[in-house]
Order: C-alpha cells, then structure tokens, then sequence
C-alpha cells in the first residue's frame, strides 16, 4: 500500500490552506463543488481522516463517504432539477484517480447531456450560484 | 420517487429464479459477477433488501453496499493483479442506471487499459475462473 501524503490538494482544502466552495459537513465528512465540474452541480466528498482511496480507507471511513455521497446526490439532484446522479470513485492512477485522498464524486445528470471532458477549469460564479442552490435543497 | 420493481433481474437474482456467479455474501449483501464486464473481474454488489438506488435507499443499505464494495475490490485487484479500481454507481437511466435494484460496479484497471464498450457479453467460462480468484483472494 502507498502510504498517504500529507501535501495532497484535499489535505491542504481540509487544513484551509486553500479555498473550497463548501456545500456540506459534519464530523467525518466535507462535501464542496469540483472547480472543473465535468456537468454542473459536481460535487466531491471526502472524509475528514486521512487516507489514500478505497483500498486502504477503514469501514467507518467509506460509510461515512458513501452516506454523505447519498445526502448531496439527492440533494443535488433536487437543486439541479436533474433526471439521474452518477456516482464515480477512482482508486489509483490506473482507477482514474488525480488526488489521492478518497473522493466520490456526484455528477447529476440529465436525459442526453454527456459529461463534458475531464480537466476543464469551470466558471468560480456558475459553481457558486449552483452551490447555494444545493446547500438550500440539503 | 419511482416504485421499485419487484421483477427487475437483481430481485429475480436474489430470489435464485436466475443463476448468478456469486463471489461473497454477507447478511445485508451480495457481490456477483457482471456478464457483460467492461474489464476483467468487473463485479456488481447489491442489498439484499429491495431499492432502486442511491436515491431511495437507507443509510444502512448504503453503508452495507460500499463496505461490500470495498472488500471486493481490494481483494478483485488482488486477484487480477491490478493496479487500481474504477467504482461507479448509477441512479435513474439519466445516470447510466439499466437495472434498477442498487449495484455498485467495481472494474479493477490496469495501467493503459481502457474500459470495453458496454452490453457486450462475456465468456462465462473465463467469468467462472476469475470468480474462483476472486473468492481465494477475499
């Protein structure tokens, strides 16, 4: 198992060393909008612990990920107006995975719009405006 | 919220009216392989309770199905010598869903290898050898 580094993006968000558009949180996990959303309304949610992915995050940790995950998804939905959510976590580089610190992301979706590409800064206001939408739905 | 079938194919599969190559089974879950895998080892775990997915079901159903998910996908990446795991979730047919009892999808990756193209079937004669692994490695 790859051991956790410290200095990953989600570590230094959870240490407030760099902002996050928060729509939620509890004791265990932090829910904020992915600033290049592959569909609007993309959130991210991680646990508050650290760890790498889903194979080496501990029971209490993914239930507490997977729930919250649940929460947002149908919360986003709700804001959205959505007709579907989309669930994605990837574990390692070969998983997909970008930021090793375990996120699920929650795409909401609707009836024939594709996700766009991955990798695309979106606009901070757009994910903003949306985010309070999502925070009201909660 | 839409009603849950109670003759969608996982619910048929619960009730052993369809086989299923099962690789674990605990009191709240079971994690079976997918016919028509997008990757080698590509697994499904679902509630042994009926909802349609992530968007109904309870908490408890949700922190049953992702601990699940977590033990199958460690020992899948084991097992097929992977180097990391893909793990999607799809809610409504907007989000990718076809059947409509939760599953989760775990797709162990290799480096480099892209997913296959849906609805495709697989050899069941190779699904049944990788199942085999999988069980030795949980």
């Amino acid at each position: 198992m790859i051991a956790y580094d410290n200095d990953n993006i989600f570590a230094k968000l959870l240490r407030k060393e760099i902002p996050a558009e928060v729509v939620f949180e509890d004791q265990d996990t932090l829910a904020f909008m992915d600033i290049m959303p592959r569909v609007d309304g993309h959130l991210l949610v991680i646990p508050k612990t650290p760890c790498r992915n889903l194979l080496d995050a501990s029971a209490d940790q993914i239930a507490a990920v997977a729930q919250t995950a649940q929460k947002l998804a149908v919360a986003a939905k709700a804001a959205l107006e959505a007709d579907g959510v989309t669930l994605q976590q990837f574990s390692e580089a070969a998983g997909g995975q970008e930021v090793f610190h375990l996120h699920f992301h929650i795409l909401p979706r609707h009836d024939g719009v594709p996700l766009r590409a991955p990798g695309q800064m979106g606009d901070m206001e757009q994910i903003k405006a949306i985010a309070s939408k999502i925070r009201a739905a909660l």
